[in-house]
């Protein structure tokens, strides 16, 4: 029976999050390749991974522990907006005439703003327990390093985050925000680590990628002992923190007696995906049809358009070399506003069940996603993160395949993330001047542009 | 005894939005003074007040009903956030080592941010079932543009909204939420109509206010026979939409079995403050002990520094007069960066209260405002607007002054709103630039600097 309102919600009351996060390895069809590392092409060792990551951190990454045990102080932090609630999007549906049910698990109501905080409360609190002094972590438009600079500031870390030297200038509120939480914050190429200064000398109008970014990042840590490196995405562990939102997700399904057909979220390395859709993965093997999908922005897609292969982590080859889909460590995605997407592979795990014939995939042009952004947004009020925007891009055509077929499915898709601090892009998109791949607006700034 | 995490949270189920908005006029101490039609001296008639406002809404302004029901469209509008937390703000007591609780009643949920979306909704829903096809409104930093865009886009109205010029291209992200979900926003003052024009032809370079802004909406709907002005605070009957704030606070408060001692919110015109504690005015009047307290800038404090007398409702006299607390019709507030708490004086209603002894004012400087949402922002996550942050500092010195009596008080403020799209200025804040007064920042810009 369709609802004549806006939105129907379940929330969950606070003594229902979780207590343990769900670590999907033990259930996996096969066990996840070796970490390479680069420098010797032998697996890594515990003493290689515990120089960069912090030691507990390192250990979940290959936990064999189908669940960890969740700290009471993190658990504690997640009161600041856990439970997050489940929505179920009935204007969308009608304007769709869908006979599917819409639902949605709406990530956006961290301080932050999305999941990313998830993890990052988890990450920092195990760097202060292990007795680390400090975080360095790599940024692109800032959805990861605002919500570590939080997580920092609350267990009592200081924070270096490397931005990429173009959002650093142009798009400056989650630089302001993370600066507001207490955070150091550099553009990236910088001038105080070795390979910002080799790469400035090259081309001193470095824009900066992902790349410089975290290559900066590792040498900072490799100079301070008492620091280590923070992954926003692409790691195990960081999959696993995420966990809370598909066991909360679960819960509310239950209590509304439905199992989901769809699971949609979008995909630049996995984060989102990972903590929404692993907990459901061992129903899917037991035989549950469930369709797990993956919205990629077409001018990036390694899940569409990649090969699954040894490959580096990150450009440089600084990081541990993965098996996993991928574009090639060199590919320099197009730019486009979904900045949170723009990464040549993805997580091991993710890379993996797409291997095993478990997930399904599709990539859309950006025009395409904010056209999908913009409706939802005139349903319901709430504005997707451009990066949200592509899985609701894949929810219409999956929606539509139900129309067709009369299928009352069970839809649901991870809002990861608000768009609050995107509206510049929303307003190229209300002004008619959004293509699907910019070139002019996103050009390597001059050095008198970027006010250096 | 002390929790050791950062917050506690009381929610409600979500079939606790209240079913009907609370009319404090019938309790009063006495009824407020009426309006004034300003060409005549006399109380406007009804068809005056009709011919400006919606109809619905105009009977609500003098309605001595105390309930009113809440219309199902409307409340299932409010489904999108409501009821929102309440929440306790442990980790501020702990900075402060107060004995006192500090709860706060948590607007910032709503799809655009802050409170103002309860009579956004509300005004929206009667202007369509009264037949009207358009709203006018103005916008000073656009909390309220933006909810009311949001409130007739999903009620299928037209919206046009007069945003104060420096703010239009200054503070563009508020602007551009409008945009996306549907509203057309002018800048003012603007060459659309004959009260711009003469403001624009004597000073082509006029950066805008509230009262060019008020003076360009009403032109414009006394010019449209289907168009009604709509205003976001000042009026009775938003305050008493937004009633459904201090009604779920009750509730909240009734869990924990306690009963507040102090009521903070900031005032601008007094919507937020007005909704949140006039449901606690009749407690307060048979005898119980409950201190309401308005936060004000120092910069634009007329509780504080006003005086209570008739006084014109907008710059240019266009509007009614009114009797409440004024700086002055003629008032030009220094800029700041509370945008919405520059307005001469303040809702009637509020001036009422205050000038029977029933509500305290206190007004501070914006660095002292900006360093207390710092404060804040670091401890839990949650950025303040530059409105909300008035009442935290309030806050402050309320729990203070229990650290020294050793009261173990229920404080209680309302969070109206979050910060996220002020980022620019608490930029300014870390930066050091801030200052009480701002001046060479916010002079009138010139015509190339507003790429007019």
């Amino acid at each position: 029976m369709k609802n004549s309102g806006f939105v129907d919600r379940i929330d969950l009351p606070i003594d229902r999050i979780p207590s343990r996060w769900y670590n999907v390895i033990p259930d996996l069809p096969r066990l996840p390749e070796n970490y390479i590392d680069n420098s010797t092409g032998e697996p890594v060792t515990q003493e290689y991974m515990e120089r960069l990551l912090v030691k507990a951190l390192a250990a979940q990454e290959s936990s064999m522990e189908r669940w960890v045990a969740i700290p009471e102080q993190v658990r504690e932090a997640y009161k600041l907006w856990r439970p997050t609630p489940l929505v179920r999007a009935v204007a969308f549906e009608r304007e769709l005439g869908t006979p599917a049910q819409i639902w949605f698990k709406y990530e956006a109501t961290s301080p932050t703003g999305s999941h990313k905080l998830n993890s990052a409360l988890a990450q920092a609190y195990y760097a202060k327990r292990d007795g680390h002094t400090r975080l360095v972590t790599d940024t692109g438009a800032g959805q990861w390093g605002s919500a570590l600079s939080l997580a920092c500031k609350l267990m009592g870390l200081d924070l270096l985050v490397f931005m990429v030297r173009a959002s650093y200038h142009q798009k400056p509120y989650r630089r302001y925000l993370m600066e507001t939480y207490g955070a150091e914050v550099r553009p990236s190429p910088s001038n105080t680590t070795d390979f910002g200064r080799k790469i400035l000398a090259e081309r001193p109008d470095h824009p900066g990628s992902e790349a410089t970014a975290v290559s900066e990042a590792i040498e900072c840590v490799y100079d301070d002992e008492g620091a280590r490196l923070s992954v926003g995405a692409f790691s195990n562990h960081c999959l696993l923190h995420h966990t809370v939102i598909g066991q909360e997700l679960r819960e509310q399904l239950a209590q509304i007696g439905r199992t989901p057909d769809f699971l949609i979220a979008s995909v630049g390395c996995g984060s989102n995906l990972g903590g929404f859709a692993l907990p459901f993965l061992e129903d899917k093997l037991n035989g549950a049809d469930i369709t797990i999908l993956a919205a990629e922005p077409e001018a990036c897609a390694p899940l569409t358009h990649g090969e699954y292969r040894l490959d580096f982590a990150d450009a440089g080859g600084r990081g541990p070399g993965v098996y996993t889909y991928t574009l090639g460590h060199d590919f320099v995605p197009p730019p486009i506003h979904a900045g949170g997407l723009r990464y040549h592979g993805c997580a091991p795990l993710v890379g993996l069940i797409r291997h095993e014939g478990l997930l399904d995939a599709v990539a859309y042009p950006q025009t395409e996603v904010f056209d999908a952004g913009t409706t939802f947004a005139r349903l319901h009020g709430y504005l997707p993160a451009p990066e949200s925007a592509h899985a609701i891009r894949a929810v219409i055509d999956v929606a539509n395949e139900c129309t067709r077929t009369g299928r009352e499915a069970t839809i649901v898709f991870n809002y990861s993330g608000h768009g609050l601090l995107d509206l510049e892009a929303y307003s190229r998109y209300n002004a008619g001047l959004l293509r699907d791949v910019e070139e002019e607006d996103f050009a390597a700034p001059s050095m008198e542009a970027l006010q250096v």
